[in-house]
């Protein structure tokens, strides 16, 4: 372990807690204890060799402590927190730094920008990272844990970092619905899934190189009104042919059609 | 070339007739000639050492003709088509088999089930290949020419294909929209796109493993209408934020929220 590495605290025991105890173990940083008010936290914590603990009274000092509970339970967490002159993050796209108020006077924000699955790994390398301090030092102590296991660290302040989630809602979590309409409108018809997941990846692939209004295709855009047609009719399902009409009017207005 | 080779003729020069003329030259079978009713082709044609015409009446005879040109063009093509006995198949997903009956008296279908963009390269293999055919022999012909390109071909009927591309219409166009939508409240926020770009890959990614169901996070999933509400005020724009409720409303409705 080198000299200058932190000693770090993981709060919780979620899909975020155990993406950042796996990144962290490849880095030149230390966890030194994953807390959780559950047992839940156990297994993961023998899966890298840290010691864990459900007693708030059991927490370690460290150099940052990193809350990856639910948003909801950020700011009852905050007031339990014993460390009050100690660094503490947490890790969400929609809280405001404010919520750690009660916890310390010296709070930040880790927000890794991107949708974390249990089982799934992802490449931590390329995740950007938002952070955010109170302090130009405790700044300087976030980059240096974020630029240690992603090439991507950005300084963005609340306010900023709940716009970019707004986004990402939209990029992640409607994206997905339109593929979960897609997925059970096949089903729904006989047809499997794997016709279009070649479709999906690849439509993810273009806007890594070129805009989303450069990639678009399709009947809205086209401005074809009898596919529209025929698409609404073939749909049936009331909630989706709504979803349709709004979406592909929007996609007109977007592309002067 | 071997002795079973298939000799094709390309009608249009689009982006998925370039992409046939990219994966036929790797193929077994040979495209003879390459024929656009403008000269937009000709580029095309001799990049992959094809003869070219813009004349209908200088076809040359094929084992089959693959008709990658406008959806509301096929028809009037198909009129003049001069090969009333042979093999004439389009490529397009709404498009019923009949649209091509006054071709030819064996007429076909033989639709990639994929997004095409000039300029990028894509895996044909991983593409799959929808086909369909008036008789078993031709069906077999197409089935012969698909599995040569593509790893993924499927017979689907007319009807059972437009259904398809409904479903494709959801993932690839409605979900490029999300995309379209991110990436302008970003701009508007002077914030970067490339903050996204991750999340909008692993979002895809994640669905070729797990059902979009089980992929599904964030605020309408979880019923958080706190955030839900604090977006909408954030978002602004009256259209984003009417295609934000009825997503968010259709989200919670399938998982009962």
């Amino acid at each position: 372990m080198a000299a200058n590495a932190l000693h770090i605290v993981i709060i919780g025991a979620g899909n975020v807690a155990s993406h950042l105890c796996r990144a962290f173990d490849d880095s030149e940083h230390k966890i030194v204890q994953l807390y959780n008010r559950s047992e839940k936290g156990k297994e993961l914590a023998n899966e890298y060799g840290i010691s864990f603990t459900t007693n708030i009274n059991d927490l370690v000092k460290a150099d940052i402590y990193l809350v990856a509970i639910p948003d909801d339970a950020v700011s009852s967490f905050a007031n339990k927190f014993p460390y009050k002159q100690s660094l503490i993050a947490h890790t969400s796209g929609s809280v405001s730094i404010e919520a750690l108020n009660e916890a310390s006077n010296r709070t930040g924000v880790f927000y890794p920008l991107q949708t974390f699955t249990k089982n799934k790994l992802v490449d931590f390398k390329t995740i950007p990272i938002c952070i955010e301090a109170k302090s130009d030092e405790d700044e300087k102590t976030l980059y240096k844990l974020g630029i240690e296991i992603s090439s991507i660290v950005k300084r963005i302040d609340s306010e900023k970092r709940k716009l970019a989630h707004v986004a990402a809602v939209f990029a992640n979590n409607f994206s997905n619905h339109m593929y979960e309409i897609a997925y059970s409108f096949l089903m729904k018809n006989n047809l499997p899934f794997d016709l279009i997941q070649p479709l999906i990846k690849e439509t993810a692939d273009k806007v890594q190189h070129e805009t989303p209004y450069d990639a678009q295709t399709g009947p809205a855009k086209r401005g074809d009104n009898k596919t529209i047609e025929a698409h609404l009719e073939l749909l049936k399902n009331k909630e989706y042919q709504e979803i349709y009409k709004l979406v592909s009017e929007s996609i007109k207005n977007t592309h002067g059609g």
